[in-house]
């Protein structure tokens, strides 16, 4: 659990963790364009990351939504090539919705694959901003040279700032694992839930794998990871986890790897969490219980109920909140009237609150928690790094033999969400 | 659609709604409790709603939420009876997660049975409030002379004020059907979503109708109307709908009667979401498809998207949030990879947004829908009455032979729902 005291000291840190693993460049570059759909002009960055070599290694998770944006459509085409090279990202227009949405993504890869001697269908789009405007694939085709001279092979920091958009820090995760590393870059703030949200993560590798081994990694990691995030319950239209191994360190045993992967998933997802939109507390929600779709339902019903959530932004201890919000699931949820409340235990930061069919509350308990919620916050307007990494600790026990523990990371809802929200776009 | 220009003007017309139906009589009463669970006092409204004589037509809804207040699993077992009389309510302590809810809900009951001279069994529990304080019996026992002592049988405006908590104006509704009337009475504030929620609505009628009719039109009407609101998409721990016939008037023809009952459910739903906490815009979604599960998918996962509500609040006519909420219901909906996004039609206050596969925007149109959500707009911190009765209208076309439309209500997310929920306890 660290602190930061100033944005220097974070990204002191991350320095220290971008190194790029062995077969691996980077590049970004910025432009200006000018949407048809708006007046004015506005800036975009470009962000490569680039292998030496296309390889046969690779995977992806995509968002589920079904207004996916050209990039996705693109993506999912992509993962029956035999080798990828690597993928070009670009911030400010989501490119979706636009009827020549695939059309202009791929001929901007087809003019950045002449640049680099690969062929297009080598290369991944990732777009992250507004939905609705058309790619200015003529303004990026025109900085592609820039871009491309400027790759490097020492750091993925410079990237990790360069595809933010409304993210207030760039998010970088690494694990040592065998004689090499996994490195992991993300962007996603706000609109961020499970299953994959405008969430763009790009995880590097130079451990030998084999293409299928490193796509059930990554599926189970993202399962246990990205898929149980929520900031705001809206899943994108954008959202992709994308893997590259340059296949230039020995391989590691398969358990080691997973265990790093895993490291590197949970890092950015909580790191996503907390630099969501006016997110002010993290919530960790961890439910044991007999039945994982149950438990998993249980812990984003209360990540995802507003009262919850409100409650939690101003300190409140809410417990009738937290166990309305799971009723209301268990009343529709198939299944859910198998979980008995009298047998339920909830928790907060190890206080319970809930117990044998009653809570367990008294003045003295709730000030003491309301002083608990306090100390996990962060003022949410606070911007250039995070301020700490405590969580807002729920637990949630429904009982039973050979119960599971399902883990679900939340945010609180504050002012500043709506602030953000109601004015993205102006 | 009305306007109104002040507090009076709106008490005015409820005024001339709230006649109470022949057979049909009301008291309220005030108190001070101190909670256990709490330090200080706290004042408490007590309402109740009396036939003259048990009626053996009364009807109910109660919320599907699994942790159920009392005054709900009271009322649940209520539904069996052979005959009621009325119902007690009281705000700020909901009697939900207290070990002896149904004891103490019981034996307030039976204290005002014994006023009254009527059993227990003959009379409803409905309470609202904060989640997890005891119900303070001994104090509304105490109260319940006085209360008994005003039954009066010219309004139900005094109930309509008494039953309010985080409400900011009274709702009252009424329907003139052949000999009798309909008027309703609605709580409702905040935690509104489908299947019911901290919502308490009474309906009362001097119709002849039989039990069996009159559930089956209550339970029609319900699923039209309060099912289809949602404020902050949770479900409350002690929602109920109940209707009650007093049937001193003749019978009218059943068409009459569900039409009478549908629009004052009708409107009180709407009531209760344009006085949502912070409300400051009210969206109706309509959407028109072939299969009606799916229609209602969409709808509801539009009025239930941050994003898109935070876009409304901010006058942003944000049709890539629209687009995305839909598109992240469609992806895991069962059957939704049915609805084509190249067939969709979106458009709102009759401006076409989204058409044959592409975005219909320009900035001058951008312009227009921005003001058209201004002027649909109320001040989320407008207290007293309802400034005017517009909505953002919001229509969502999926085509195909033989679709049907489906109606939603919505609101908006604003700073104030956060602060409202930020502090309610405080």
């Amino acid at each position: 659990m660290s602190a930061y005291r100033s944005s220097e000291q974070y990204l002191g840190a991350l320095a220290r963790r971008a190194a790029l693993p062995a077969g691996f460049c980077a590049a970004n570059a910025s432009l200006e364009f000018s949407p048809s759909e708006k007046p004015g002009t506005y800036p975009m960055n470009l962000s490569l990351i680039l292998l030496d070599e296309p390889t046969t290694s690779f995977g992806a998770c995509f968002t589920r939504n079904r207004f996916a944006g050209a990039p996705v459509l693109i993506g999912r085409r992509r993962l029956a090539e035999p080798r990828l090279r690597g993928v070009l990202i670009n911030n400010k227009v989501a490119n979706v919705g636009a009827a020549s949405g695939v059309q202009d993504a791929t001929a901007v890869l087809g003019e950045l694959g002449g640049l680099l001697g690969s062929p297009e269908r080598e290369l991944l789009a990732a777009s992250t901003g507004v939905i609705g405007w058309r790619l200015p694939a003529a303004a990026i085709s025109a900085a592609l040279p820039t871009l491309a001279a400027g790759l490097q092979r020492r750091s993925l920091l410079p990237v990790a700032r360069a595809i933010m958009t409304t993210d207030s820090w760039p998010k970088l995760r690494r694990a040592r694992v065998g004689q090499g590393a996994i490195l992991g870059v993300a962007k996603g703030a706000g609109m961020i839930e499970p299953n994959v949200a405008t969430m763009l993560v790009f995880l590097l590798t130079d451990l030998e794998i084999p293409r299928a081994a490193l796509r059930e990694e990554l599926a189970r990691a993202a399962e246990a990871t990205f898929n149980r995030i929520s900031v705001d319950s809206d899943q994108s239209t954008s959202d992709m986890v994308v893997a590259f191994s340059s296949r230039r360190k020995p391989a590691a045993p398969r358990a080691e790897f997973r265990r790093g992967l895993l490291e590197v998933c949970r890092g950015l997802a909580e790191d996503i969490v907390r630099n969501g939109e006016g997110v002010g507390h993290v919530m960790r929600v961890r439910v044991r219980g007999p039945q994982r779709t149950l438990s998993l339902g249980l812990a984003k019903a209360v990540v995802n109920s507003p009262l919850v959530k409100s409650a939690v932004f101003g300190n409140d201890p809410n417990v009738g909140r937290l166990l309305s919000s799971m009723g209301d699931y268990l009343g529709t949820a198939p299944g859910g009237s198998t979980v008995d409340f009298r047998r339920l235990r909830v928790a907060m930061g190890g206080t319970v609150l809930y117990e044998a069919g009653a809570f367990r509350l008294d003045s003295a308990k709730e000030r003491r928690l309301a002083r608990y919620l306090a100390a996990c916050a962060s003022d949410p307007a606070h911007k250039g790094y995070p301020a700490h990494e405590r969580c807002v600790e729920i637990e949630v026990d429904w009982g039973g033999r050979g119960a599971q523990v399902v883990e679900v990371y939340g945010a609180d809802l504050s002012y500043e969400y709506v602030r953000e929200n109601a004015d993205y776009r102006s």
